[in-house]
């Protein structure tokens, strides 16, 4: 069985940056946007909307409980690229070790034995990470508030929570669910921090 | 200013021997039942009485909340024990480099920006562990059935819960108050599990 370490991450705690760092010291492949581009080949759906749709739960007209066949009651729009995304999450887990970022591949790879990551930290820490990061985590523009880009910090993360949940019935971020949840708000090497959770990755 | 890591930790979850370990690894000084044992010496009341009292939140007879002075509201036989512990603990972490287990360690010295841990695993773990480890942990004698004694370790974590929240206004074992939290269900050599984390330590 491959080695996966997927992971669960806050907008704004550097998650993306530290799985990039985490793969190339493990050597092991790394997988995130490149998820979204793969269901952009299969289904000939954009990425920009594969990319909203993969990040909020869908709106159904009634609730419904997960680990149940529940496909149906979701709008034909979703469903394919959902189905499409745990497709391809489970050959990317197949094909060889990975790091795969977001996306519920926690939940989808259970049966695999994942080390499960999850990567947080403070507001200010993430305001600040937002302001000094070209990264593309950040595309609001430089022009909003503190108090507005957190206000949209909390958005994108609620919207993280939502789906997650919906897709997996459990609570994103919440301790049990991971293997090992690190605050990043005290570090600024992250290829250092990388090495530091390398060595407690264990299959 | 002294480097300081706290360990909240689940009953059963091994932070105690993490704690220890850390200890050795970093050659700081370790501090757990000791500061039941120098609140003893200094109020003349019994240790096994001033455990009860530090791992239960006090029965009052009206809601207060934290961050105000409420020492007045705690009956008596709380209070003197309550300052003692606090006065001990802010004592020892200007002594020396320390790690400090449990009681809330990590808001009293939240002003010296402690390295907080918090240690946690499955409930399957933590049986297992509670059966297999002579540790002190696990009184409750061989005879309870796995069921109980998950009923038992809930009951004591739920008073864990219950202590801290009483005494921080914060969520005990929730991300935002610590700096990494570390499932132990899937290591056995604590250890290196301990050399792992020292590299985390950052201050």
């Amino acid at each position: 069985m491959k080695r996966i370490i997927t992971i669960g991450r806050e907008f704004g705690s550097g998650g993306r940056e530290l799985g990039r760092y985490l793969a190339e010291t493990l050597s092991f492949a790394y997988y995130d946007r490149e998820i979204i581009a793969e269901i952009a080949k299969r289904t000939s759906l954009s990425e920009k909307y594969i990319q909203h749709i993969t990040e909020q739960k869908p709106i159904i007209p009634f609730p419904i409980h997960t680990g149940r066949t529940f496909w149906a009651a979701i709008p034909d729009y979703n469903q394919s690229v959902h189905q499409e995304q745990h497709s391809i999450i489970r050959e990317m887990a197949e094909k060889s070790d990975c790091v795969i970022v977001g996306r519920g591949a926690d939940y989808i790879l259970r049966d695999s034995n994942p080390f499960r990551l999850f990567v947080y930290s403070d507001m200010d820490s993430k305001i600040r990470r937002c302001r000094n990061n070209d990264s593309s985590d950040y595309e609001a523009g430089e022009a909003l508030t503190d108090k507005e880009l957190a206000r949209r910090i909390e958005q994108i993360n609620t919207g993280r929570a939502d789906y997650y949940e919906f897709y997996t019935g459990q609570t994103w971020g919440a301790r049990e669910n991971y293997d090992l949840c690190v605050n990043t708000g005290r570090y600024t090497d992250f290829k250092q921090l990388a090495e530091s959770i390398a060595q407690f990755c264990s299959w």
